[in-house]
């Protein structure tokens, strides 16, 4: 029995982690579950796996908990150091690390000082800090295996080569809902049009940054630290069916990819068993029926933000941390109709022309320029919006 | 400086292999050469890599090189035999065995029997015998590296995979000259149009072998041995571009595929310097420019050869011994316009029909119903045609 801890158990990777785990309850074993404001689904997840410790995100929210448990012998805790320290109870297990954002960097970093297998959900805390988890990860032993699709593609297919035979690697990307919407058309679009993925079924803030290519942006920033990759070797494709993840191309021309239906249980799954794989009843990919599968360049005009992107990650130190930041609070706002959807690069674009990069090269200066960037993203919505 | 004997030095596969080993010439030291009817090819091989042994088919051919040759220290050998003892010269080497038919039997068995690692090119040789030769390689230690490019891909995506995690592999095939002509047509058509594939090119038996789908069923059943797969396990899609090699479906749902340009040299190159790669100077995969990979379903009534090739997979002991006999025989015929394209199938149906299945488990047995068949085909054909 392996222990799992789950960190941002309610959200969408959370909850399709615990359903794998239910019918693999032979082989793992929920310790802890760390979860955000959803406290009734959680209550029902701790009722089914009675982790032995789990934490809520504030003490009025653990307190009611606590009281609803009765004597089951449950430790309740909650904040930051309370997932932090649900991160703590899976050693020699596994940490899924699953909670949105910059919040997800502390718990994440934890995780991995824990020497366990971190489930790397949170792309966020490679994007913002990725050096920093490497170096972690490196001291404590920890196994870090991305659950993002195409990360685990990537890893699946990476899995056999040795290192220096790769020549570039290739993240597919749906092009979300407004792939061929006329350009001029697109900065009208409102918040339920960009949430309507053609694709995967995922959190709102995820959704968004799938419509903007900003998703795709950050996932190029999680790739360069999880493969050791230099920016001129990855790129994107856009792909508008989402059965290929993800490509690797080798020095000798040979090309290896990994391909599934759309559905995320298919890489967290594989995180959870590799370097084993077990039968996942997802229905097998046929693909004759879906007969043609596309490959298309991205157009930076349509996706403006990909270009901030791939400056950050050539630029690195503060940079991606910046554009997570800016990015955050503006897809925020357009969620809130504060903004429309065009002004999501336009902001990012703005903040991003003011930052002045540093070097960002310990926690506390992350911190620091992640506050610094909202606050400036935040007066400059005010001003303008 | 590996040393390496290439058993059908002047054919499709054996040229593009010494261009490979002209570009590492650091790597690799040609020690054998062998060949059948192209004496001029072979005289240029000869002087450009000063192998130690040659073979040629007939006595009369190996005395005009040897005396060719003058003084050079170079074995001059001829016959069956002779590639048997080009095999020999390898030793801790590699082999590439691409000499087509059955005729290629017996030199590949040579290599296997050294040890060494064999470049299979040569498919029949698992077709007609592969339980003999995987059973030779387990004894000898030899090494078998599949050269076909779905085979290539297979072994590719499986290399760090689990035994039993396997689900299904499917061969991807461009469907040939007539995949989109309507069936009423294709029994008219003639030698030159089932010479014009539209993707690789390759010699005239095989390309025949592709128009039918043949080459599809003959790999099928080298794919059961190669990889230990059973016949549900094996299946074929049409994919038009000839972009994807093959897949492979795993347990969990999750599918690997291999991609490449359409050209021979990337799996005979990875054959070579596997488990590295090398630098291929091939153009890498561009698929923003190819756009599109289609997928489609065989459609049995325009391949009926797809049929029968499944009945011997499953079947096995001496039926695709007999199959792989016919089909040479019917080619060949359709090659000297004796008979239609649509007798090929008809007449390697009414032989199989006529089989009387046997054990088919020494060498000499193998060769006793190959020899059977092919008269009984050529009777067929002097009775029909």
């Amino acid at each position: 029995m392996k222990k799992i801890a789950v960190l941002g158990s309610t959200g969408s990777i959370g909850t399709k982690t615990l359903e794998i785990v239910d019918r693999m309850a032979d082989k793992f074993a929920v310790v802890g579950l760390a979860a955000g404001s959803n406290t009734r689904l959680l209550h029902e997840q701790v009722r089914r796996f009675r982790p032995q410790i789990v934490s809520l995100k504030t003490q009025a929210e653990a307190a009611r908990l606590r009281s609803d448990l009765g004597s089951l012998p449950i430790r309740v805790v909650h904040g930051p150091e309370g997932a932090e320290e649900v991160a703590g109870f899976a050693e020699n297990g596994i940490v899924v690390a699953a909670i949105t954002g910059i919040e997800g960097l502390r718990p994440t970093i934890a995780a991995v000082e824990t020497g366990a297998r971190v489930a790397l959900a949170n792309k966020e805390t490679m994007v913002v800090a990725g050096a920093i988890l490497q170096s972690r990860a490196a001291s404590s032993g920890a196994e870090i295996i991305p659950v993002d699709s195409e990360h685990s593609g990537i890893f699946q297919c990476l899995a056999k080569e040795q290192e220096g035979d790769v020549e570039r690697a290739f993240l597919t990307a749906s092009g979300g809902p407004f792939f061929r919407t006329p350009l001029a058309e697109i900065k009208s679009k409102s918040v339920e049009e960009a949430l309507a993925h053609p694709r995967w079924k995922m959190g709102r803030k995820v959704t968004i940054d799938s419509a903007t290519l900003m998703n795709k942006g950050l996932e190029l920033i999680e790739a360069r630290w999880l493969f050791g990759l230099k920016p001129s070797q990855l790129g994107i494709l856009i792909h508008p069916q989402s059965i290929v993840h993800s490509l690797v191309e080798m020095r000798d021309g040979s090309t290896l990819a990994q391909l599934s239906v759309t559905d995320m249980r298919v890489p967290i799954q594989y995180a959870l068993t590799y370097p084993e794989r077990q039968a996942s009843g997802l229905s097998a990919l046929e693909l004759s029926r879906i007969r043609s599968l596309e490959f298309f360049e991205v157009e930076e005009e349509r996706y403006p933000l990909i270009s901030f992107a791939r400056q950050a990650l050539e630029t690195e130190k503060s940079l991606p941390v910046a554009l997570n930041a800016a990015n955050e609070v503006a897809v925020e706002a357009f969620l809130r109709r504060r903004i429309g959807f065009a002004d999501i690069s336009a902001v990012v674009g703005e903040v991003l022309e003011q930052h002045r990069v540093s070097e960002a090269d310990t926690l506390e200066a992350v911190f620091a320029v992640d506050r610094e960037t909202r606050a400036q993203t935040e007066i400059l919505l005010e001003k303008r919006y």
